[in-house]
């Protein structure tokens, strides 16, 4: 951990700045001019304070000056504090003498409506002209804690390891207060985005992933302004540093007419986790794991793998642990008889030797067993991941004083312990409330100790699945696997300019142009036309559907005739259908009618594509049926897909289970879905003309999957 | 609240005793005879005390006793800090001088195998004969801070309002360190029920239940000894006083071959959660729930509906309450167009009127308003219960120290709003952590202040279901529906005696004599019979599946043809029934051929029950096929229902949606199935005989049910 690079983000010109002119600097304590020159002052800033005021001579005892054109020096960093009509005009001073960036704190712009927008708009336009970055406008403001720029003088703000994007002020503050309580977490640089007018979360990601100060970043996320580069940007980072998001469940695109299953459940809450744990962002969803799983994450190392060993006094805690830890999708390491053995040696005989160990009474009158219990586990290659869970920190508390200097040693044992071995050592004590010393001093080394099993397990979790992250040998990407096909970009650029969909049988051929998977089917236009193709089919049923751009609901058109066999039933059939879709619709253009043979029986699957206004083009995977139109049981990622990600997909449907084979049914060949979904994806990428596409239902064997019905809709045509 | 009967449990006696005597007293700190001593001593505890130990005079200042035969009063609780081998003669000693209940501290009983359990059984005769209860043994122990017993020496605990009953120590020993951190909370008594020998947590609970310093009962749970006994507890006491669950996920029955779905997915966690919430009990699922949940509901009055107003300064944490909120299935109440007007005209205008409320600004030189909105929105009808979200308390820290004032004035209002409104008040604040004078003011008040939204929103969930429990008119069981049929039971008695279960139309039979909607068919056993009739269902398409007690697969025999019209198709398809069968199984009784129309296409659900070791009959309601195989899509109730618990089964279920109809489907008479539900309730209680029954399928309509298929299973012969 803690492998960094060196800065190389353009923000650290002024989010690390030497010199400050503070645009609206005040003596009065109620004013936001205020509290940044005194939260500069009381931080101890070593750089250039400007306060830049004409109606005074100084601020706080730092010479002030009446406007920016007189700063005797450069400025990297300008806060503005004045209100947002002067903004433009002020803007343009700082380009003059060359600031690199500037805080803009008022509101007033977007947020408000139209006029606010329109002000926003004159603001980017001057910094752009003047190239000066913008933080805001509508902040709260930013911290740079190590270079003891404290903008918002938030008193007893330790420095440390967190650096922190937050879209809510409150929540900032609330995790600043937790840590103020925790009293052992620091933070690095925190940054309000406010309206994103300039700069993004991306931009700030990738400027946390270069601080050298910054071992975690933590952002608060209410809405992405480019999805796609922020996903971008957490590909990069994420091997390098842990990314912890909390994103708020606002919708990403409000409401809209969905066109198909996916597009209906695209811009969830539920895609947007999908898309940020596929780039190896930990996803937490209550905000107050923020801190714990973020100081975790900077102060451990990542697991090998999910098989955690629990050591415990109590049996009661060691199954609530057990539980918690099932729920996270970890699991209880099976002990080796050689670990049982070393175990059995040092504890007392009613002791639980099965993981969960509860050492039942035998640290009573010496907590150093947990320490050796820990050590014994740790060297087990069945153990990935430690987890204490009890009273310790408190024996000389509830037993008898005279612990103490065993509780201190067993603290120190597990601080060498957690250095020295590869494997993460999570600690819970329910005596973390009060700290007593063994506590203290394991934080203060660095060992963090959690006040409740759910926080642990919490950690445990965000360690186990960022391990497993960076050890992926198929995370990559798998591009360029399909090259563009001219017939099949004529056809794309014919539908355009015809302003229709492709047909299901075109979609089809695009589909099969590919290598993917789909029925055999032919279009007849003819009766003549109809016994040559059913000769060739040979004698097994078979369907007929027609095709007509004019006809959208082909079953209540009388277009759908299934489980034909026989020359006579089909020639029955095409002249039924035709006659029927011509009393539907009498102007419609019947293109022909589809024969293909009746699938056989198998699992339904979808796979579908919608490009989404923020994350671009994804990619979702369900079981078909009522598991996506009730249960919305489905997975989504970005495009392009690793193999990895792929088969995650197929694997997180809580309906899995009928994968495998359920009533007596064969399971499916997943790997032959996985091969599927990396062919779609890579369609996607290499036509950016598909807007949208649906393969629904795809049938799925325990041999193979056959595509029965697809759809693509093409780009529009542009103006 | 706070509404208490007089105490008469018989357990009050010795759970807050007037005379104590500690056998196995001792001097050495080290000692549980000794921690009782001290507990008892530093916790000023005002009754009488006699140390037994033959071996001293005196221990800690107080006169001992060789032998409890030279006690010179009357001893309410005994003690017992001896060896597991010594307690059958030591309660025969407490028998003789009239103890009312003991505390065996002891272990080495059941829990360590064959010896143990044959020791436990031993210390039950000798407790029963004597007339003695005991408590555990292999229990933590006890106290009852408000009668100053406090055997567990543990200092610096609070009396109050909280009784806790656990079979973990260390979790006692957590919530106690966590209570004592937010040094607002309190407990009344706590009893660890070790193994449960005699007193089981139906008789604690309801001992906490009548105990007048109880006002919230509290409970962590690993098993019940009784489960139907502990429904029952609390369909007593919940209707007076909360009641909160934290139930380990430990599988209540361990494996078991499975006979039927209901049989595999009765004993199971969510089991054992659906029950605990039919009789009223508040189920917390976190371990670091328990403390904050219990607390608010002990503080604060129910409220009457889902309807929160959320009153914030910050837009991120408004948003991160509305999505918790949502998440635990309550709602954003919808303010009326007068609340809005008043708030309008005491906040700035760029304030969110719109629930969650963002007061945006106003109360950053005026906290007062934020009491003043609390108020107003506490008058709206549509609006039953508020939660207050942001960073009160912390206004005079964050802005300026003069604003004290104000926070204080604004934090009576709000516990004199709270005292007054008839709405529960939660208050989150990010300043929760450090206590600042208004919070703990507040606190002090009786009002709680909780450091995380999410904390806040689990207290509003369990006050809102609290609310709807107690108002619910449809909550009493529905019994005596059913009165017991001759017919029926001598049926019941001959598959006893043949030692089979029911034939299918055997078990319909049963249901269509209680006014169950079955189907309607006859058993043949003739061609002739079979014409006669056919004559008489008329020309419906016919289903047939032989009858006989050998052939348990009746597809794979063979047995089962389906739509059948026409009298020639009919005969050929019962000679082929029968041929087939025959040729299946040579030696087979067949019984005849089942006739039956074929059901109309509606929506597949199943109706289940079982006798669960732990909690007697339960009644299981599910979609059928893969949601039960697959989704474990289920809800379980104890029998008997009431109608809310049949309305609740029907709603629970995460595939709802489909009873409303989907692609296009009309929606299925959820009342009917519920008539169903409470139907197959009442006649499975009027019928003791019955050990598992299954309607699987049972297919819903718009316009009612069909029962198509029914397994009854007979409990076997008694010996």
């Amino acid at each position: 951990m803690g492998q960094v690079s060196r800065n190389e983000s353009e923000l650290h010109a002024f989010l690390a700045p030497d010199s400050i002119a503070i645009i609206g600097a005040s003596a009065d304590p109620t004013k936001r001019g205020y509290k940044a020159m005194v939260g500069l002052i009381k931080g101890h800033y070593t750089g250039r304070v400007y306060p830049i005021n004409p109606k005074v001579d100084e601020i706080l005892g730092v010479k002030a000056y009446s406007s920016l054109g007189e700063v005797p020096g450069s400025v990297d960093l300008a806060v503005i504090c004045t209100p947002a009509a002067t903004i433009p005009g002020i803007l343009t001073e700082c380009a003059k003498i060359g600031v690199k960036g500037a805080v803009i704190l008022a509101a007033g712009f977007r947020e408000t409506g139209a006029q606010g927008a329109a002000l926003e708009e004159e603001v980017l336009r001057a910094a752009r002209a003047g190239g000066v970055r913008i933080i805001g406008p509508n902040t709260s403001g930013m911290f740079n804690l190590h270079k003891h720029v404290n903008l918002l003088d938030l008193r007893d703000t330790k420095a440390g390891d967190i650096g922190f994007i937050s879209q809510s002020g409150n929540m900032l503050l609330a995790l600043v207060l937790e840590a103020q309580y925790n009293d052992y977490v620091g933070f690095s640089t925190y940054v309000g985005p406010g309206n994103q007018t300039d700069i993004g979360f991306d931009d700030y990601l990738r400027y946390l992933g270069e601080d050298e100060h910054t071992r975690v970043a933590a952002l608060y996320v209410e809405g992405f302004s480019d999805g796609q580069k922020f996903l971008q940007a957490a590909r990069d980072i994420t091997p390098v540093k842990p990314v912890v998001v909390y994103k708020s469940g606002a919708t990403e695109m409000g409401k809209k007419a969905a066109s198909s299953h996916t597009g209906a459940l695209a811009g969830s809450y539920e895609m947007t986790v999908d898309l940020l744990r596929q780039v190896g962002v930990t996803v937490v969803r209550q905000s107050d794991q923020i801190l714990p799983v973020a100081e975790g994450l900077a102060l451990m190392r990542q697991s090998a793998g999910k098989r955690v060993a629990v050591i415990s006094d109590g049996g009661g805690q060691a199954t609530i642990a057990s539980d918690r830890l099932s729920d996270a999708g970890l699991s209880l390491a099976e002990l080796s008889e050689h670990t049982r053995q070393r175990l059995s040696e040092i504890l007392f005989d009613q002791a639980s030797l099965v993981n969960p160990v509860d050492v039942a009474g035998t640290s009573d009158a010496d907590p150093e067993v947990l320490a050796r219990c820990l050590e014994i586990v740790s060297q087990d290659e069945n153990v990935d991941a430690l987890f204490l869970v009890g009273m310790f920190g408190g024996y000389h508390t509830r037993f008898a004083e005279s612990l103490l200097g065993a509780e201190m040693r067993a603290a120190q044992a597990m601080v060498d312990l957690a250095g020295a071995c590869h494997k993460p050592l999570v600690v819970y004590s329910l005596y973390a409330p009060i700290k007593p010393p063994p506590l203290r001093s394991m934080h203060e080394a660095g060992l963090p100790v959690y006040a409740s099993i759910e926080q642990g397990v919490k950690v445990l979790q965000a360690l186990a699945e960022r391990g497993l992250y960076l050890q992926d040998q198929d995370g990559q990407p798998v591009e360029d696997a399909v090259r563009p096909d001219d017939a099949v970009k004529a056809m794309f650029e014919q539908t355009r300019q015809d302003n229709r969909d492709l047909f299901e049988y075109e979609a089809k051929s695009v589909l099969r142009t590919h290598g993917v998977g789909v029925a055999p089917e032919v279009v007849v236009r003819s009766s003549e036309q109809l016994e040559s193709v059913a000769r060739q089919f040979g004698n097994q049923p078979l369907a007929m559907k027609i095709v007509s751009k004019d006809i959208l609901h082909k079953s209540d058109a009388g277009g759908v005739r299934l489980n034909l066999t026989g020359m006579a039933d089909l020639l029955e059939a095409y002249e039924d259908i035709m006659a029927r879709c011509r009393a539907y619709s009498p102007d419609a253009d019947l293109h022909g009618v589809l024969v293909t043979p009746m699938v056989r029986k198998g699992t339904e699957v979808i796979v579908g594509m919608v490009r989404d206004p923020i994350f671009g083009p994804v990619l979702m995977f369900g079981l078909g049926g009522i598991f996506v139109e009730v249960l919305e049981d489905v997975a989504f990622r970005a495009i392009p897909l690793s193999r990895t990600d792929a088969r995650m997909m197929v694997s997180q449907i809580r309906g899995r289970k009928i994968l495998d084979g359920v009533r007596g049914e064969p399971g499916v060949d997943r790997e032959a879905l996985v091969d599927l979904l990396l062919k779609v994806s890579s369609i996607v990428a290499a036509y950016p003309q598909i807007r949208e596409l649906d393969l629904n239902p795809v049938i799925a064997y325990p041999d193979g999957y056959a595509v029965v019905d697809a759809r693509i809709i093409v780009e529009p045509s542009g103006p």
